[in-house]
């Protein structure tokens, strides 16, 4: 799963970059107490902290700590908090934090229809 | 000397943190050939892009390559370019590539005594 994380975010590091967008694959995150998000991404005007997520299944759950901790980044750093994520064979959808729903346990979820309903895909999200 | 720079890298990385910006280290400096560079970094309004290095002896040479380098990934990022460089003894010296004096052969040169005359040290760095 680790491994599969990793490849994604390559997958979604070339796309930004062949896009015209300079992203950076950040050191150790997931691995520091110090906040931090998976990729920094900057198109000259604009900043985005991105975690990239990518799953089998049809929902994603995050751990309250995860959302707070893209949020704190964010706002520290300077970037609009956003979450990519891969689903198989439906490709990347891209959502901020604000637009996700928490589930009655506390946990945050990504459903496919979510994705759907609030995401951006790749395309729409290169126009901001 | 590389394992000294990752050193000096964190160093510098937890010195901002700790004044209140969100550094991020950068997976693959050095090894991708894309654009990249060791540290950046955010505040909530400025970015910085920042290369860093430690030295020994009193004069450090950069390849055209790396200025370049560090200027296109500011540029299509949206930071400032910085090099951040530690003399033994005399501490984080931070300069921006164009004080920074070129040689007969083409190469990049700091010197102690152009650190201490063009460049900031670590206090005012963190009042830009």
């Amino acid at each position: 799963m680790k491994k599969k994380g990793t490849r994604a975010e390559r997958e979604l590091f070339h796309i930004l970059y062949d896009n015209g967008f300079m992203p950076c694959r950040i050191a150790g995150s997931g691995s520091t107490p110090l906040p931090s998000v998976d990729l920094v991404v900057g198109n000259g005007k604009k900043h985005f902290a991105i975690e990239c997520k990518v799953i089998k299944s049809k929902v994603k759950y995050f751990h309250p700590d995860e959302i707070i901790q893209l949020e704190e980044f964010s706002t520290k750093f300077g970037a609009e908090p956003w979450i990519a994520i891969k689903f198989d064979y439906k490709g990347w959808f891209l959502l901020q934090p604000k637009t996700i729903e928490r589930t009655k346990n506390g946990y945050y979820s990504i459903s496919l229809e979510l994705a759907k309903e609030k995401g951006l895909n790749l395309e729409t999200f290169f126009k901001l």
